[in-house]
C-alpha cells in the first residue's frame, strides 16, 4: 500500500515533505528572465530542486494554486512538475484540497489520481462529509493512493469554524459540563477521517486515509495524535508560517507517522544569498538538511 | 457592481443558473466520436448550448472538476468555455470551491480573476475562514467580481459537519437551554459570509459576497433567507438532486435575490430523445423553459 511506502521513506530519509510553490517572487530573478515563460522557469526551477534533495526528503508537495495561476501553460507545468517527480521514484502529495458533491469528486477523483495530474496522495477538504471522500476510495482499496484531509489548518482563522463551537470561557453557572465545549469541529473531523481510513491500515499500522494538522495550531497536533495513533499526519505550518522542530514533535510516534511540510523557508533559502541562478539548489538542499536536523533533535 | 449585474440578469430573464457540468456519459453519444477528443466534444456542445439558452437564464455555473478530469486538454476547454460565455455578455459562475491559507489563496485569486481562467463568480469553501477570502477582496472592492461561499450543501452527508454540533435530541434533563444546539456550523458560517460582505452591497441591496444553500437541505434555505437578508444566495440541488420549485421558493425575496443552479436535468435533456446529435441545444432549452416556469409559479 502507498502508506507503506511513505512510512519507508520516512524511515529512511525523515520527514521532510518539501512544497513546491513557486511564485514569481521566490524564483531567482535570472532563472525567470531566462526562461521563455513564468511556466518554463518553474519547471526548471523544481527540477533541480528535486534533483538535489531526493535523498533527503520523504516525499513532495506541489500546492496546485501557484499553476493554476498561470492558466493553462501553468498547468502544464503542474503536469510535468508531478510526472518528474514520480519519474525519479519519488512520492508526491497533490495539494489540490478538493472537496464536493459525490458526482463531482467522482470527476476530481478521475483528474488527480489518472491522467495528466495524476498524484500519490492529494489532501481534500471535508466540508461536504463522506459523500466527498468515497468516490475516491477504489482507487485505495486498488493500494495505489491515498488522501490527506483536512483537519486543523495552520492558519491563524482557522479557529473560526474548525474551533466551533467556541464558548470563551465556560460559564461558572452551567450545571453540568457540557460535552460540546470538550469537543471542537476538528475534532469531529479527525474521528471521521479515522473512521474512514479504518479498511485502509498499511503494514506500518498507518491508514492510506491521513489527516493535515497544523504545527501552528497549540494542543491540536498532540490531541490527535493521542487520540487516533492510525492516523498518519500531514503537518504543514514549518518555517515560513512559524512552526519548529519542537512544534513538530508531537506529531511522530517513534520519528513516524507524519510528515512535515514547509515550501517557502526552503525553496527559496537562496534569496539573500550569493549566486542565487546557479546555487539555489545548494540551498534548498542545505535547507532541507537543517530543517531535518531540527525536527530529528526533537523526535528521536 | 458585478452583482447589480447579477440582479438585473434575474429581473430580465429569471433564476436559472445553468451549469455546464459535461461528462463522456452526458453527451450526444454521436457528438463525442465526431469530436477529435473529449475536451473539443465539450467546447462544441457548451457553445450550442449557450447560444441556445443565453435569453432564459440568468448566468452559466461551470463546474472545473469535468474540465479537470481531462487533464491539460480539459483545462484548456474550461478557458474558452468561460471565454465564449464572457464574450457573449453573460455572466459566469466559476464553480471551483477553492479555499486555502491566505498566501496560497492570493494565487487562487490571480488563477480564477485574471489570465485564462477568468469568472465573474467563484465558490469558494470556508473551512480556513477568513484567511481563506480576504485574497479575494481587492477584486470585490474593484466592483467587478463576486463571490458564493458555500454555507450548507445540497448533499445527503452535509450535516456531518455542516449540521455540527448534533445532538440526537435535547436532552429532557439539562437545566438551560444550551445555545449550541439551535446552532449548527451551517449558521455560524452564514454570520461570517454576511460580516465578510458587509462592505459589498450593491445598489440592488445584496452583496458580492453570496452564500451556497442547497434546496434539498430542508429548511436551512429559509432559516438563512430571513436572517441574512442581504445575502444573495446561489441554490444547488434542483433536478438530478431531487428540488423542485416549491424546494426553492424560499431562497427568493420579490422574485430575485438568488439563483438556482442546475446541470445534469438541463443539459442532459436529450438522453432518450429523438435525434439528440442534432436537437440537443433545443432540448436544453425547453428543459431551461420549464425549470423556469416551475420556480416562478412558487415565487412571483
Amino acid at each position: 500500500m502507498i502508506i507503506d511506502r511513505l512510512y519507508e521513506a520516512v524511515e529512511a530519509r525523515g520527514p521532510v515533505c518539501l512544497g513546491l510553490d513557486p511564485t514569481p517572487e521566490l524564483l531567482p530573478p535570472g532563472l525567470l528572465s531566462a526562461a521563455g515563460s513564468p511556466a518554463e522557469a518553474y519547471l526548471r526551477f523544481n527540477r533541480a530542486i528535486v534533483d538535489a534533495t531526493l535523498d533527503l526528503v520523504a516525499c513532495y508537495k506541489v500546492q496546485i494554486a501557484h499553476y493554476e495561476a498561470l492558466g493553462v501553460e501553468g498547468m502544464a507545468c503542474y503536469r510535468d512538475t508531478l510526472r518528474y517527480i514520480r519519474g525519479r521514484g519519488a512520492l508526491v502529495i497533490g495539494d489540490v484540497k478538493r472537496g464536493d458533491i459525490g458526482s463531482t469528486a467522482a470527476r476530481y477523483a478521475v483528474a488527480h489520481f489518472e491522467g495528466d495530474f495524476e498524484a500519490d496522495f492529494i489532501t481534500v477538504n471535508p466540508y461536504f462529509g463522506t459523500d466527498a471522500i468515497s468516490p475516491f476510495l477504489p482507487y485505495l482499496e486498488r493500494g495505489k493512493k491515498g488522501l490527506f484531509v483536512l483537519i486543523r489548518t495552520s492558519n491563524p482563522s482557522a479557529p473560526e469554524l474548525q474551533g466551533f463551537p467556541h464558548l470563551s470561557r465556560p460559564s461558572r453557572f452551567s450545571c453540568h459540563a457540557s460535552p460540546v465545549t470538550r469537543h471542537p469541529l476538528y475534532l469531529r473531523v479527525a474521528e471521521l477521517v479515522a473512521r474512514w481510513g479504518e479498511g485502509f491500515v498499511g503494514t506500518c499500522g498507518y491508514s492510506a486515509i491521513g489527516g493535515v494538522v497544523g504545527a501552528t495550531a497549540g494542543d491540536a497536533l498532540a490531541q490527535v495524535r493521542r487520540r487516533f495513533p492510525s492516523l498518519f499526519l500531514l503537518v504543514p505550518g514549518y518555517g515560513a508560517q512559524g512552526a519548529r522542530g519542537k512544534d513538530v514533535a508531537a506529531a511522530f510516534r517513534d520519528g513516524n507517522g507524519a510528515v512535515v511540510a514547509a515550501a517557502r523557508s526552503l525553496i527559496g533559502a537562496h534569496r539573500e544569498k550569493p549566486d542565487p541562478e546557479r546555487r539555489f539548489p545548494d540551498y534548498a538542499r542545505e535547507a532541507v538538511e537543517a530543517m531535518r536536523e531540527d525536527i530529528r533533535r526533537w523526535t528521536r
